[in-house]
C-alpha cells in the first residue's frame, strides 16, 4: 500500500502510442498512467498486446477518461452512452480499476436543473462502470476565473462534491483529488487528511505559479515543485488518510510544451523526486 | 377509476378535529381530506377509533404531509427524520398511500449545492416512505413573485421537476400537480395530458384571481370556479393521463377566511360541482 | 388507451424480415409486434426506413427482447451488456418503451446467492435501459414441469416477482404478464385485477390445452380462443388496471408450425378476436 | 490508523449498565465496545452523560447492534423500523458510525424470495443509517451445523456475501468479519487480505474448540488464543487490507459464564495480549 507515481499525456509533449507511453514512464520512473483511448488501443494492437506491453514494464492504467459528454444535451449523452460498457470491459480487461470525470465550477444552464440532470446521468455512468469493477471519480475545479466564466455557479468545493457524491448514490463513486484546486480553493491539509480513504477515487499533481490564488489559471499550471504549492503537506495528507494508488501529474498549459517527450519527463521526474522525498515518502 | 374530490384544511376556516373534518367533508359530498398530523390522531384517539370514523364516513386519507424540513440545516433534517417511519406507519394504517411536499422556485442557498442535499434527502424520505407502500409527491410551485423571492432560482416547471424525479431514482416518486402552479407556469392542457398515470402522485385544485398571470400570488388563491384558470381543461387532461385519486382544494390566503366551515364547504362544493361539471365527470 | 393486439414471431412460422413481419401483422389486424434485432434492423436497413414502415404500417414495436445473458456467468453478462446500450437506442428511435426477459422457476445455483447476483445485474441492465426512456418487464412461468427441472426451486408467482422488483428498487421494472403463467399459477382474476397499471410493463396471450393444469407444458401452448384458460376474464381484469398496451401472443411449441404464415396469422387473428370479443374490447 | 481491541457483552458475564461496562473496558485495556441499546442510554442518562463517560475513558462505540428483524414478517419489519432512525441517531451523537447485523445460513422460506425481501428491507436499513453517517455490516455466520438447521441453504461465504453487498447497492454497506465464520468457512488469510479496507465495517474475534471444523458450533467460542483458529494469521490479514478499526470479541457460550466479570475480562485480556503480539501488533 503506498502512493505511486503516475503521469497523464498533458505536458509531456508528444509521447506517441500508448505502448511508447507506457514504456517511456517505465524509463523514468512512473508507475502508472493515465489513458483515454483504452478502448482503441484493444481494438488496434489486441489486448494481449497491451496486457503484454504492461507487464514487461509493470506500469499500471491508472484510470481511464469517461467517454461520455454528461455535460451538453439529452442526446448526446444518450448517443455517447453506447460506447462506456465496452470502454469499460477493455479498461477492466487491462486491470484498469478508475475511470474520472471534472466538474466545472460554473454553467449557462439554471444551475439547480443541471445539478438533477447531472446526478442522474453520473449515476448511470456509475452503475455501468461500476458491473466491470471500475471506480468512478469526479474532480472539482478550483480555479477562480472558471467560477465566472458561465452563467451560473455549480459546485467547486471539496464539501460540494462529497454532498453531490451522496446524492449520486451509487457505492462506486468518489473523488479525483487535484492538488492544483486543493490549493486554488483554500483548502488545509487537515481538511484532506480527514477524508477516508475509501472517498479518494484518484489524485493528481500539479503546481501554481506565484501569483495570488486568485490569479491562477486552470490552464497555467506547473511542474510538481516548480510553484508554490505545498505540495509535501498534501501527500502527507493523502497518506494520512490511508489512501493507496497513483498520484498522476496533468501539467495543463496555455499551450503544448515544444520540448522533446523525453525532456519533459525528466524534468517530470525530478519534480517527483523533490516533493515525494520532501514528504518523506 | 376516477377523479375524486377532495379538500385540504387551507380555505376552509375552523374544521376542528380531523374527526369532525372528516365528517364535514362526508357531509358536503368529497371524498377525501389531506391531514397532516395522522400520528397525534392515531396517538390521541387509537388506531380503531380513527379506522371507524374513515370507514363509516367513507372518506379516505388523500394525502399526509411530509413531515421532514429538508430544506434546512442537515442538524434539522436528522433530527426531523427519526419521526418519519412512525408517521408513514400511521398514515398506512389508515389506509393512505401518498405524502406530499412543496419545493419552493428559489433559494438563498448555491443553487446546485442545495439541489444535491435535497435529492439525497428527499431520496432517503422516499425510501422511508416506501417502506409502508405509501408514494411521495413533488410539488413545483409556479408564482412568478416567489421566483425572485430568494437569491437564487431553483427549480418551478413541470419538466424540472420531471428530471429531479429521475435524479432522486427511486420507485415512489412522482408528481403533486396544482392547477395554480399550473397556470401560473404557463402550461397547456396537452401537456399535462402527455404525462403517464404513474408520473402523478397527488393533485391539488385551486382557481386565481383575474390579474395578469405574473402577479397571480401564491397566497391569493380562489376557490375552484371562482377565476380564471381553465379547470375544466385541467381536470380532462388528468383524466386523459388515466391519473385515478383525489383532487383536493387548498385555498391558500393572505389571511385565513372568516366565515363559519359550514359556509366556506358549501361555497368549495358549489365550485367543485360547476368545474367537475363542465369538466363532463 | 386501450388494450391492442400483439404478436411476436413465436407461432407464425417464417414471417421472414422484420419489415415482412410488420406489414403482415398489419395486414391481419395486429397493432403491434415484439422484436429481438431491432439494433441489427436499424444498422441493416437504416433508421429511416425502419421508421417508414412503422410509420405506413401504424403498427407498433410493443417490446424488445433483453440482448444480456443475466443467468450465466459473470463474464457472460460483462462481454453480453456491452451492446445493451446501442440497442436500448435503436429501440428508442423506433419508439418503443419496452423490454422484456423471463425468469425461469428454478436453478442449479444456490438459490438465495442467484437470486443476489441476478437483482444486481437486472439493475445494471434496467439503469441503462432507463436512461433511453424503456421499461423493463420481468416475465415469471409457471407450468409446473419447469420448478422441478433444476436443482433449486427460485421464484415463479406474481407476489414473489412483485417482490423481487421492489428489490431491484429501479423506477422502471415491472411485470410481464402472460396468460399461460397466470393460469400455471392458479391466480384468481381478482388477483390480477388489483395490480396498478404502472406494475405492468408488458402483457403476453396464450391459450392452454385441455390437460391437468399440472401437465400444462410451457412449449405446448395454444392460440388464444382455443385452449382451456378464461382469456376473457384475463383480458377483463388487465381493463380493470387501467393497463394500457399490447398484448401479444407467443405461441411456444414443441416443433414449429409449418403452415404457411399466413394461415397461422389468419388463425391468430381469429383468435384474438373471440377472446377481445368475449371481453367486450 | 490501527486495529483497535473491542468487547462485546458476550463471554463477560454481568458487566451491568453501559457505564461500567465501558469503564470496565477501559479498565483492561480495550478501546472499544459495542451496544446493543444506545437509544435506551441517551434516553435514560442524557447525551450528555454519556458522552462524558466515553470520553473520560477515551473507550469509542465500536458498533451498535441493527434494532430492526428483517427476518421476520412484513409487519415485523415495518413496526421495528420506526426505531431506527432516532436510535442511528443518538448513536451518531455518540460517535458510533457502525451498525452490524448477522445472517443465518439457511432458511425455512423459499431461499431466493426470501432473498429478494431481505435485499429490499436491508436497503432500506442501509439508506436510513446512512442519514447519519453510519456505515452497515453484513455477517455471514459459518457453522456447519447451522447450514442444515433450517430446510433451505441462504448465504454463508464471503464472496456471497460480497456479491449480496453488490445487490443491496448502497454506499455504506460493508462486512462485518468474524474470525470464527472466517476459520468454519475454511477461507485462507490471502483471501481475506484480498479485501480492500473499504468493504470492511467491523471485525469480531473468536477462538475455537479443537474439535474437526464441521463441529465447531456456533455457541460453543473460547476466549481469543485460547483453541485452534490462527488469529494471528487473521490479525495480519486484516492489517494488510488497510482495514482500521476495532477487533470486537464475542464469546457465545451453551450457557452464560458464571465467573465474576473481572475475571472473564483479565482471561480476555489476556487471550489479546497473547494474539496482537504474535500477529506482531
Amino acid at each position: 500500500m503506498a502512493l505511486t507515481r503516475g503521469l497523464t499525456r498533458m505536458g509531456l509533449g508528444d509521447v506517441g502510442s500508448n505502448e511508447r507511453f507506457v514504456k517511456l514512464a517505465r524509463e523514468y520512473g512512473f508507475q502508472a498512467v493515465d489513458l483515454n483511448d483504452v478502448l482503441g488501443w484493444v481494438e488496434a494492437e489486441g489486448k494481449e498486446t497491451a496486457l503484454a506491453v504492461l507487464a514487461e514494464t509493470g506500469v499500471a492504467i491508472g484510470s481511464i477518461g469517461l467517454p461520455v459528454e454528461w455535460r451538453s444535451t439529452e442526446e448526446r449523452f444518450r448517443s455517447d452512452l453506447t460506447k462506456l460498457a465496452a470502454t469499460a470491459a477493455a479498461a477492466a480487461e487491462l486491470g484498469c480499476t478508475r475511470c474520472c470525470t471534472y466538474v466545472l465550477p460554473a454553467t449557462d444552464l439554471n444551475a439547480a436543473h443541471f445539478m438533477a440532470l447531472a446526478t442522474r446521468r453520473l449515476r448511470t455512468c456509475a452503475d455501468i462502470l461500476g458491473a466491470y469493477g471500475i471506480r468512478f471519480g469526479l474532480e472539482y475545479v478550483g480555479p477562480h476565473h472558471l467560477r465566472t466564466r458561465w452563467a451560473n455557479p455549480f459546485v467547486w468545493t471539496l464539501d460540494q462534491t462529497n454532498d453531490w457524491i451522496d446524492a449520486i448514490g451509487a457505492p462506486n463513486v468518489g473523488l479525483l483529488l487535484d492538488s492544483y484546486h486543493w490549493y486554488t480553493t483554500g483548502q488545509t491539509a487537515d481538511e484532506l487528511a480527514a477524508l477516508r480513504a475509501d472517498q479518494i477515487v484518484h489524485v493528481h499533481i500539479n503546481d501554481a505559479p506565484d501569483v495570488p490564488v486568485e490569479e491562477a489559471l486552470d490552464n497555467g499550471r506547473l511542474y510538481p515543485g516548480e510553484g508554490v504549492i505545498d505540495l509535501p503537506a498534501f501527500l502527507q495528507a493523502l497518506q494520512r488518510t490511508g489512501y493507496s494508488g497513483p498520484i498522476s501529474q496533468e501539467i495543463l498549459t496555455q499551450s503544448p510544451p515544444t520540448a522533446p517527450a523525453e525532456e519533459l519527463l525528466s524534468r517530470s521526474k525530478a519534480g517527483f523526486d523533490k516533493v515525494f522525498a520532501a514528504a518523506g515518502l
